[in-house]
């Protein structure tokens, strides 16, 4: 069996515990060391809880990294899931240890950061997975796979929005940033579009392969005072002519995590929202609206081997997750076998998304300061 | 009973029928002439299908004008539903004789035409509609009630769209054009901005009653080459601070004409979709969605006199149009009993938001042409 | 043009409205005669408001019958839209005196009655239209024609509900029976299944054509007792193998008009529901569930024709009744030019089906009696 | 770690798996020995990929019970997901050894065998859970809460349906009788009603807790001419005069998996459907239709500390498995610490639940051997 090491994710860290069940749920990877917090002692509680021995509990990622990479069963990567500024510093020590790493998004702080990282990454030949959640829905990769199979023609137009409402009640004074999301130095220079924007840029890409070539973004202060932005609007320029409209909301009450992702080509349409990750609606020129509905429908089997139970039974989060992971245990051992692995055929999101993800944001931030102007991409 | 004449809407006009029937449903107007073509022949022919009067079937809608303003019977109001190019004209002809005016939308090609026909309008006192037929919907006027009453408390961000799938087969070079709606001689610069673009500014405006600041437009044509625009997404920026993302679509395959309206406030939201006009979304800040619908639950009386059929059976556009009727007869009747009536407090679309979609339309094509750069609409 | 007369419909009844507004809508037909009330005073006053002449403003049906059948221009049919009670006695009137007959559902108060209407009916050569509301949405038409055309094959199951909430509200002792629905002596005896459930039974007959071979029912009284039935479950074995489960509520609070009807044959399915009447789902064995979209998608021309907006513009309950007078009238003037019509084959609702639902009634009611014994329908 | 072992559930079956991953996802029991199918060495083969120690991979469920039971690290409760005909023998076998059981239902082929099941596990003080799978829903758990707490005041009509398309296209005679659910020896003697029919019986009880006094019932064999039914429609009589109607079919072509329980009260309706877990719609008397959304909304903590994610994100069916796993550790927990159980108050769906699935299958069979005259349920 696989094993794996984590950083972060401890007692009452949300995400960490979502990427330790899902990939429980396959029973494919164990975890068999971690420095969950900053806290040696609340690290070592907390892994004694997750039945991790006494020797793998370390003080902190630099140990681990060292002591991991000399061990006969090492790890065979190592799960990042601290808050964003540290992701930069664990990655890289990870790296330089040979170690292959999944990490949160986004990626980094900068994205001369995510680039360095990206670097070592290549040099080392190593595997680097960067967890953008809705990649992992089966009828998400059922829609790749109709848009590289060429089903709608050209791409035209992609449209693209989150809304949340996280941040849609005035907070008193003392609670701002309260959370490290609302912490510039913590989470990043955007609030909202670093930290739901960058799944829509993800979202699309995976989808539809189009790389960007120029954005126009407005991002909005519309409640929350203490951060650059809680609303988000972009406008795309795609390579190849292409447009995009994208819209991630942090203020949008009302509303949960309502992904929606619309692509119009050529010869029809997509239509997904993640709160029905089950379906998604695809437009065939000169046909009908079709609910194509996973497990049931005629998928691709590149799609298909995602499905898990008879259509009808919903899957959600924890799968999805649990589909990431599947894709990137299956490439390790792929490696493992001797295989060479480019990552840009691989099924998970790759450390270039990653990459893409910062640089989107910078040239957005760049924008917004410049009221909206256009800023190139490359 | 009310008299009416309508220039435009011959035999094979589709949006004439529609103004027609509509004003039958409620029985409260008569149609009593009308030139109905530039070919005088096929208009009278037409018009002797709908059993109006030999003496009122006009060669043209000059001759219309000065007959009529001399008749003691005379027409109360004139219906214009011609191509957008002959708005104004004949418009303004009416206005001079004294007729009120009800005329679709865009009011006319330029904003120029369409402040004239304003000041004339004011100077003699008379009314004008502009029909943009989504302010006819009972759950848009109920949406508008709960806003002034400051139900949402103030207004953050509006999202509008209006994804349609006109344009979205490439046509044969040859039928390029062949509906006038293609040629911007006669339909105006904008297609797809102009068409239904501007339905989303009035939408968004009747509803919020918030006044744009500055707009920042990107017009795409991604399939049509003759036409300006097939697509356009565009940034609003409104007085006192809240924010809005536009999009209306020609191209959206798939789509038939699903006009969706988001109202972010602090209190709470509201969502519309044209395609279920019987029901919008209420999210009250602390509570739940709420699904409210027409008939069944609590309307304020302003809104709720317009429904007229119980809970559940649907009322569709005839039954918006009717009610865009309905108001500007009962102010045709205000204003003939004698009252003095403030346009600015009617609950049909006015002149002046005619004038405000043509100035929108300007202001748009203006950025586009400066690369989305902002454009101030004062 | 074609002309009609009214019996019942005054001041403040509904149904009369939305019959003359939803003739007008085509502008086919004109109003010409009627007896609107039992109060001769109340009637002559709401008929003058119809602009009706004076001559035309009948005392009684009685005289009506008598005085329209002895003009030159007498009306082409009369409407009968008074309580379900006096029916009977008045569609026998028309009829004697060789006038076409629209008559709301439920026909009459017992079988003999319908049976008696229909002998009459045939035996003069009449045309005679029941209306059933929903047969006149094109999307039901289309389902008409597709199960026509064997698009299902075999009917296998028939599953329809109508839960509406109009008696979910215990009411006060003195104010049940208010309405005349709640008396059986004018409404007849069953309440919840008389009224909604026969819509039921003639939208699966209209849409399938499966005859019933038999039926066991549950009359429910659960909220209201001063009526027979205020919910009702009704099995249904059909001649040919197929069977079927309807449910109708007058006590499903949170429900407005929510029919719901779903066909299951050996190709495929279809299912439709009331409120979003422009679109039905289709499942073809093998292939997907499609949306299908009045307007837009590929539909048979006998229900196209139907069709009077683009797709996307919402048709609901007026449209549906100008649907059904628009067949009523196309076959009154076939018959006029000389055509034979055989009933069986026209495009509206007849009197054979308002018989067939008083027997359904009756025959659910006895075996509700029997405690749900099964009770043959021949 | 709580500690369990399976008998059932090898290489290709598929609900086993569910069992596993849904208790993997909380990391709370680990299997520690199983016996995984009739073929001793495929058993063996399949449970070393599951890390289990070689002496605890046993020859079949008798000696795992004998084995077991003289363990001082003996199993707390073995998992039994064979076919239904070897329920009833497995699960005595470990209660007869004194050992917890969690049994898939339906828990047997007769009542009589679910009977005698029920009185060893009370006479033993044993723990018991049936796993109906829906019953571990958030929302199924919160409408359980408001009607426990009278939120709908007295309950009128439940209405539960579940559509699947399992058997809807006719299969070649050698294929007959390929699944074992098809084999009434091995399966039991009703299809339809005892696979899923089941599952409405008990989502209605575990929700409303309403007592069942009678029913009838008509199993229909529509296409699958070798099982007793593959479609089923009962009426239901409940105690204390609500009234309800289940339909159950593996006939409806175009459905994949879609529960839906609707339930009218006094003071509201609720409705919720199994393929949109993470909602329900709350109806208020004199309120509006709410949208209550898991984990945003104000659910009672009873059912709230199921909720794993932020709303939006979706939980699926293996985090409902999981949820009943949660519930049945829980009270594992609570026993082994000394506390006296009565398993009527436990969270979990229990073995007089399943009890009563079995008598209700038997009533409906009787009642349609009978052309469905009504059945008392005692």
């Amino acid at each position: 069996m696989i094993r794996y090491g984590m950083v972060g994710g401890g007692q009452k860290a949300f995400i960490g515990d979502v990427h330790r069940s899902a990939i429980r749920l396959d029973n494919r990877a164990s975890l068999v060391c971690g420095s969950f917090s900053h806290d040696e002692q609340a690290s070592k509680t907390f892994g004694r809880t997750l039945n991790i021995e006494e020797d793998r509990l370390y003080r902190d990622y630099i140990e681990m990294a060292e002591k991991e990479s000399k061990r006969d069963d090492k790890i065979d990567f190592a799960v990042v899931v601290t808050p964003n500024a540290y992701h930069y510093e664990i990655c890289k020590e990870f790296l330089l240890h040979d170690i292959n790493v999944v990490c949160d998004k986004p990626l980094t702080l900068t994205s001369e950061e995510s680039k360095e990282l990206l670097k070592i990454k290549n040099e080392r030949n190593l595997l680097f997975c960067v967890t953008y959640s809705y990649t992992g829905y089966t009828c998400v990769k059922q829609m790749r796979c109709m848009i590289k199979d060429g089903t709608l023609g050209k791409i035209r137009f992609v449209n693209c929005e989150y809304p949340q409402s996280s941040l849609s009640k005035k907070k008193k004074k003392d609670s701002i940033g309260s959370s490290w999301r609302s912490n510039p130095t913590i989470a990043g220079k955007s609030h909202c579009l670093g930290d739901i924007g960058t799944h829509i840029e993800n979202l699309s890409y995976f989808v539809t392969s189009l790389d960007m070539k120029r954005v126009s973004a407005r991002l909005d202060t519309l409640v929350d005072e203490s951060v650059i932005d809680d609303n988000a609007c972009v406008m795309v320029d795609f390579e190849g002519g292409a447009k995009g409209l994208f819209w991630s909301s942090k203020i949008a009450n009302g509303y949960d995590n309502a992904v929606r992702i619309r692509i119009f080509g050529e010869n029809g349409s997509l239509e997904w929202v993640q709160e029905d990750p089950d379906h998604f609606i695809y437009y065939k020129e000169g046909g009908t609206r079709q609910i194509m509905s996973r497990g049931r429908d005629d998928f691709d089997s590149e799609s298909q081997k995602y499905s898990r139970l008879p259509a009808g039974h919903v899957e959600g989060l924890y799968e999805a997750f649990a589909n990431i992971y599947e894709a990137f245990i299956d490439t390790i051992n792929l490696k493992n076998s001797g295989e060479i692995i480019d990552e840009r055929d691989v099924d998970y999101p790759t450390a270039e998304m990653g990459y893409q993800g910062i640089v989107y944001v910078e040239r957005c931030l760049e924008s917004n300061e410049k009221d909206g102007e256009w800023v190139s991409i490359k």
